[in-house]
C-alpha cells in the first residue's frame, strides 16, 4: 500500500488555500435532540461538493510535462465537475469520459466548467474503459476518482478544517461510496487525535464499504441501487479499504426513506439543500445509528448536486408522510351535488385540493361513481378531522 | 426622528458575537455573467433569518425592571421567532400575539422556542391591537420588527460584517419590507464607507417603500401580495423610511415570477434555500434592475423560512418553464390501441409518465376522446422532439 503521510494532507491544505471555499461549521443544530450536532456543508463547495479537493490537489502535483498532455477522468457526476473545475484553474486541458445516457444537465455542468467531454455508449464501466484506452493512446494522466493518495490528502483537509475550526469535536460522521473522503478525513483526525471518533456511513442499498470491512476483504457488489447516487460504488478502493479498516471506528447504513427524511430535514430545518450521498451522515445521527448520545458531532454534508425533480419527488414524499398532503378516495352515489357537497366540507374545515378526479367505474354498482381528491392539509390530525366529517356526513372512504 | 448612531452597531455587535450566527460569504457565484455575486447567508442565521439580531440586541438592552415584565411583540413570521430566541437567551418572557389563521407550522415553531403564544381572532392588525392592549395592561414592552432604533442597529451588524469581511465591495442589495434590515445596513455602510452603493428591492405586489421613496412621503398601501411573506408590508415605519431617503441609492421592484426564478437559482446554483423575501436581492441581479455591471455585489439573502408546500410549488413551476416537466393535451380516436401506441412513442423518445387522464368528452364528435399526459423531460427541445413524433404518427396536439 502507498504509504498516506500526514505532510500530504497539509500540503495540499497550502495549495488549496485560496482555491476550496471554506464555509464555516454550521450549528449546534437541532437535528437530533440527544447530541450536539453541527454541519460541514461541503455542499457549499464550488461544483457543490468536496470533489474539487482532491480532484484539484492531484492535478497541481503533476509535473509540468504530464500537465502539457492533460488529464481524463471517468464520472457522470461531482467527479467530473471537480476535475474540469481543477484542470481550467491549473490551466491545462481536461477530458471527462461520460456514459452517453447521462443526464443532460450532468454533461452540460460539466462542460460549462471547461472540460471536453466524451460520450461512450453503454454504462459507466464502458465509459470507464474507453477512458483508460485513451490514457494509453493519449498520454493523459488519470485522475482516480478515490484510489489515489493525492486525492485522499486533498480530501484529508477537510478533516484539519474541522480539527482547526472546533477542536473539542467527539465525533466526525463521513458519508462513504468508493471511501475517498473518509479515508482522507479519518487518516487525518486519527493521526492528529485519535481521541476523535470517525464514523462511516453508506446507504443500505450500495453497502460495499461496511461489507468489506465486516467480511475483512474488499468485496464487489452486483448490484447497487441508491438515490444516494454519488455513493452508489460497487467496491471500495485498494487504499481507501485499507485506510478504513486502519482508522474508522465504524461504517454503518442507512434506508432510502432515512436519507429522504434527512434531506428533507435539511431544507427545512438548515436551509440547506444537499444530494441524498451528502445527506447519509445526516441520515445516521437522526436515526440512532451511532453511539453519539451527549456529544459533540461534525457532521459532513459531502455535496449538493440533487436533480431537482428528485429533489421534488423527495418533497412530496415528506409532505404526504407528515400529513401536509393527503389523497383521498371516496365511493359516491352518482346524483346531482355530491361533487359540491364533499367539495363543501373539505373547504368548510381548511383542506386545500389540489387535484380531483371524478368518475363511473361501476365498483359498487350501475349508481356509483368513484372520486379520487389530492389536498393539502396541515398535519395528520387535520387528515383525520376531514375523513370524520366526511364519515360523518355518510360519504364512504374507500 | 430619534437619530441612528454608529456607536450603536457597534455595540450591538459586540452584544451579538456569540449570539448570532456569522455564515462566511458565499462566492463568487455565477448568478449574473455580468458581475461578480457574493451572498451574505443570513437564512443559515439561528432562526431561518436576521431578525434575531435586531430582536435580541433591543431585548438585551432593556432595564432589569423591563426585563422582569416581559417582551411581547406581534408577527406570524421570522419577527416572531427572532423576539422568542432573543428572550430565551436572555432569560425573559415573551409573549407573541398571532392571528389565529396562522399558519400552524409558525405556531409551533414560536412555542418551541420558548415563547408564549397568544392566537388574536381575526387579521394581523387585530393582533397587533391585542398586543398594543396587552402592552398597556400588562407592561410588556413592546418590541416592533423594525420601527425601533436599536432593532435597527441590531440588522446594521449586517453592514459591518459585510464591510469587515469584503472590504472591496462595490455595492450592497438588500430586500425591503418594512425597512428595519435596510436602514441598519446603509445607516453603517454610508457613515463608514459613503462609497459603497446601497441597493434596496421591494416584491412588486407590496411596494411600499418603492413608492414612499418616488412620492417623498410616507404611503400606505390598501392591499399586498406576494409570496415574499416576509416583506408583505403596506407601510414602511418612520424611521426606516426616513434612513431609506437618506443612505439608500435606488429601490427597485421584482415580479412574482422573478421570485420564484431566484429561488429555484439559489437552490439549484448555490444549494441554498431561500424564501421569498430572502431571494428578492437575488432576483434583482439575475434580472438586471440594478446598475452593477462589473461590479462587485454583496446580495443579502436575508431568511429561509419557506414553506416547504410553498417550495415544491414553485420548484414544479421551474421545472415545467425550463421544461422539465411537460403537458401534452391529445384529441384520440375512441377506438382499442390508442393509449398504448401513444405511450409506446413518449417511451421510446425518453419521456417518463408521471400522470395520465383519458376520457370521453365529445369535443370534436362522438367517436373522439380527450388524453391528458404529464411527463417528465429533459428540456424544451426534448418536448419539441416528443411533439413532431406525436404529429407525425398523425396524433393531433389540443
Amino acid at each position: 500500500m502507498e504509504e498516506l503521510k500526514i505532510s500530504e494532507v497539509y500540503r495540499a491544505q497550502q495549495v488549496l488555500k485560496d482555491v476550496a471555499r471554506h464555509p464555516r461549521i454550521i450549528g449546534p443544530t437541532n437535528l437530533d435532540p440527544d447530541a450536539q450536532i453541527y454541519l460541514k456543508p461541503e455542499n457549499l463547495q464550488y461544483t457543490g461538493s468536496f470533489k474539487l479537493r482532491g480532484a484539484y490537489y492531484k492535478i497541481s502535483q503533476l509535473t509540468d510535462e504530464e500537465k502539457a498532455r492533460g488529464v481524463i477522468a471517468c464520472s457522470a457526476g461531482n467527479h467530473a465537475q471537480g476535475v474540469a473545475l481543477g484542470a481550467a484553474r491549473n490551466g491545462i486541458k481536461a477530458l471527462i469520459c461520460l456514459p452517453s445516457g447521462a443526464p443532460l444537465s450532468k454533461i452540460e455542468a460539466t462542460k460549462a466548467l471547461g472540460a471536453e467531454v466524451c460520450l461512450v455508449d453503454g454504462v459507466y464501466d464502458d465509459a470507464y474503459n474507453k477512458a483508460i484506452e485513451l490514457k494509453e493512446s493519449e498520454g493523459y494522466t488519470f485522475v482516480h476518482p478515490f484510489d489515489d493518495p493525492l486525492v485522499i490528502a486533498g480530501q484529508g483537509t477537510i478533516g484539519l478544517e474541522i480539527l482547526e475550526e472546533m477542536p473539542d469535536v467527539e465525533a466526525v460522521v463521513v458519508p462513504v461510496g468508493g471511501g475517498g473522503l473518509i479515508a482522507g478525513v479519518a487518516f487525518a483526525i486519527k493521526t492528529l487525535r485519535p481521541d476523535i471518533k470517525v464514523y462511516g456511513v453508506q446507504a443500505a442499498g450500495a453497502p460495499s464499504m461496511a461489507e468489506s470491512i465486516e467480511k475483512h476483504e474488499r468485496i464487489r457488489l452486483d448490484n447497487v441501487s441508491t438515490i444516494a447516487d454519488g455513493i452508489a460504488v460497487k467496491q471500495p478502493g485498494t487504499l481507501t479499504y485499507e485506510a478504513c479498516q486502519r482508522y474508522v471506528d465504524e461504517v454503518v447504513t442507512v434506508t432510502e426513506d432515512e436519507i429522504a427524511a434527512a434531506i428533507l430535514a435539511l431544507i427545512e430545518k438548515q436551509k440547506l439543500v444537499a444530494e441524498g450521498a451528502g445527506a447519509v451522515s445526516v441520515a445516521a445521527v437522526m436515526f440512532n445509528k451511532l453511539p453519539i448520545k451527549g456529544k459533540k458531532v461534525v457532521c459532513i454534508v459531502s455535496g449538493g448536486n440533487i436533480d431537482v425533480s428528485i429533489l421534488n419527488r423527495v418533497i412530496t414524499r415528506g409532505l404526504t408522510k407528515s400529513g401536509r398532503i393527503c389523497n383521498i378516495h371516496l365511493d359516491l352515489n352518482d346524483k346531482p351535488g355530491q361533487l359540491s357537497a364533499v367539495c363543501d366540507i373539505i373547504g368548510k374545515h381548511g383542506g386545500n385540493i389540489l387535484n380531483i378526479t371524478h368518475g363511473r367505474t361501476n365498483t359498487r354498482g350501475i349508481n356509483s361513481c368513484e372520486l379520487h381528491v389530492e389536498l393539502e392539509t396541515r398535519n395528520n390530525e387535520h387528515i383525520k378531522e376531514i375523513h370524520d366529517a366526511l364519515a360523518e356526513a355518510g360519504y364512504q372512504m374507500m
